[in-house]
C-alpha cells in the first residue's frame, strides 16, 4: 500500500491473532526502526524485547492489566539510554557530562521518534500496535522486571501482532484546530466549541459520558481516565525515578 | 516505493531545493500525521507552520544558525500543547489537573509521534526533513517569538523542503548493539568496543577526530558537541521553563 494511504488509514490494534510474528521479520523490523533520526547520530535508546509468558504476566500489572499485554506475541519496552553511551565514552579516555536533565530529554525523545518508525514499519506488513502510556507511569517497577541499570529509563512500550479485526478508525480534531500559522493563534470559547463539537457528537462519545454518569465529555477526562490525583501522584514517581536513574 | 524500502533508505536531509511545498500539500501531510497515536484520543499537540522569512530569521539564532532554518520553505514546530484540552475541560464544567510533570509528558510523547509521523509522510512524497535539537534548548525565546501561551512547550523542530541532492546515508549501531532479548544485557568493555568499532573506523569519523584535534571520536562528543557546561546549563533552562508554561 501507497505509505501516505497506510498513515492516514492506520489505526491502534488491541486484539491480536495467534498467528506468530518471527524472529526474523522483528529483527528486519527493529533494524529498519533504527533508521529513524537521531541526535547527533547518538542513538541514545535501547529496546527490551519481551517474547516470554512469565515476563509478560510480570509486565501486565504495571500496565494495569491491559490484556493487550499479556495477548500480544511481542511486547516492546523503549528505553531513553546513555548507559552504553557513557560507557563508550568511559572506553575511549572521554569524560562523560551527560547526568542532567537535558540529555535524558535528548535520550527520550531520541526513543519516541524510533518507536514510532517500528509502529510505522510494523503497519506497513500487516501487524498492529498499542502504545502504553503507563509505561512512563510505572516506570521504576517496569525498570526493575527488565533489570534497566542507571542511566536507562523506560518511556514507551508497544504491544504488536497480527490484528484479529480491524476496528474502526477512531475521531481526531479538525486540522486547523492543530494547525497555526506564524503565530500561535488562541482559542477563544467559541473557537473551542467549533474544536470539539464533533468529537462530543459522536455516539460513542455520548455513550461514553452516559455510562460514567457524567455530564460533560471533558468531565469523563478530568474525573475518571486522567484525574489530578493520579497525575501528580505519577509526576513524583516519575520525576524521581529519572533522577535516581542518573539524570539530576 | 514501498513503506519499508522508504524507511530503511530514509536519510536527514538540510539542503532544499528551490521547488516550494504548497499549502495544499502541506495540509495533506498534516493532516495524515494527526493520525499518528495520541494519548486517550487527546492530541495534546500543536503545530506552528513558520513560512514567513522574517519569523525563520527570528527562529535562526535559537536553532544556533543552522542554515536549514533560514533556507527551508516550511519549518514546523512542534509543541507539547495543553492549552487547548484544558480550555475545553474549562468550557465544559470540567476541573482539569493537568499542571504537573506527568502530563507534561503524555503531551510531549503525543507532538513527538506526529513529528516522527509527518517525517515519514513527508519523504512519503519527496520531502527531505531535518530535526532541530536546539528546540528544547532555546525553548523560552522560540516560546517567545511563536507567540506560545502557558500549557504549550515546543519540543522539536522540523525543516522541510525537496532535497537539492541525496547525502550519503550515515551509518548505525550494530542492531545487536540495541536489542536486548527479555532482560537488559548489560555492556563489557569488550562488547561496547564491538558495538562502537564500525563507527570509530569510518574515515569520515576518524577525520572528524583528527579536524577536532581529539584522541577519540567519544571526546569529539564530549568535549566539542554535546558538552557537560552546555548539558547542564540548559537543563537548568528547560526544566525552569516547564514549570514557568505551567507544569510544576
Amino acid at each position: 500500500m501507497d505509505t501516505i494511504e497506510l498513515l492516514r488509514n492506520r489505526r491502534t490494534i488491541r486484539k491480536y491473532s495467534e498467528q506468530p510474528v518471527s524472529d526474523e521479520m522483528l529483527r528486519e523490523l527493529l533494524e529498519v526502526a533504527f533508521r529513524a533520526p537521531t541526535t547527533g547520530g547518538m542513538q541514545l535508546y535501547s529496546v527490551i524485547v519481551t517474547r516470554n509468558h512469565e515476563m509478560k504476566q510480570k509486565l501486565s500489572p504495571l500496565h494495569f492489566n491491559q490484556p493487550t499485554v499479556v495477548s500480544a506475541p511481542v511486547v516492546l519496552t523503549f528505553c531513553a539510554d546513555y548507559n552504553r553511551f557513557v560507557k563508550w565514552c568511559e572506553a575511549s579516555n572521554a569524560t562523560p557530562g551527560y547526568d542532567n536533565f537535558a540529555s535524558f530529554t535528548t535520550a527520550m525523545i531520541d526513543a519516541l521518534l524510533v518507536a514510532q518508525q517500528f509502529n510505522t514499519a510494523a503497519e506497513a506488513v500487516g501487524l498492529g500496535c498499542c502504545y502504553l502510556g503507563t509505561t512512563t507511569y510505572n516506570a521504576p517497577q517496569i525498570a526493575d522486571v527488565l533489570q534497566l541499570p542507571r542511566r536507562v529509563v523506560p518511556v514507551t512500550t508497544l504491544t504488536v501482532g497480527f490484528p484479529v479485526d480491524m476496528p474502526q478508525q477512531v475521531e481526531r480534531l479538525p486540522i486547523d484546530a492543530i494547525i497555526h500559522n506564524e503565530l500561535y493563534n488562541d482559542y477563544s470559547v467559541e473557537d473551542i466549541h467549533r474544536c470539539y463539537e464533533e468529537k462530543e457528537l459522536l455516539p460513542t462519545n455520548k455513550r461514553f459520558v452516559e455510562e460514567n454518569g457524567k455530564e460533560t465529555l471533558a468531565q469523563v477526562f478530568t474525573d475518571v481516565r486522567y484525574t489530578r490525583k493520579d497525575n501528580e501522584y505519577f509526576s513524583r514517581i516519575w520525576r524521581d525515578f529519572i533522577a535516581a536513574q542518573g539524570f539530576e
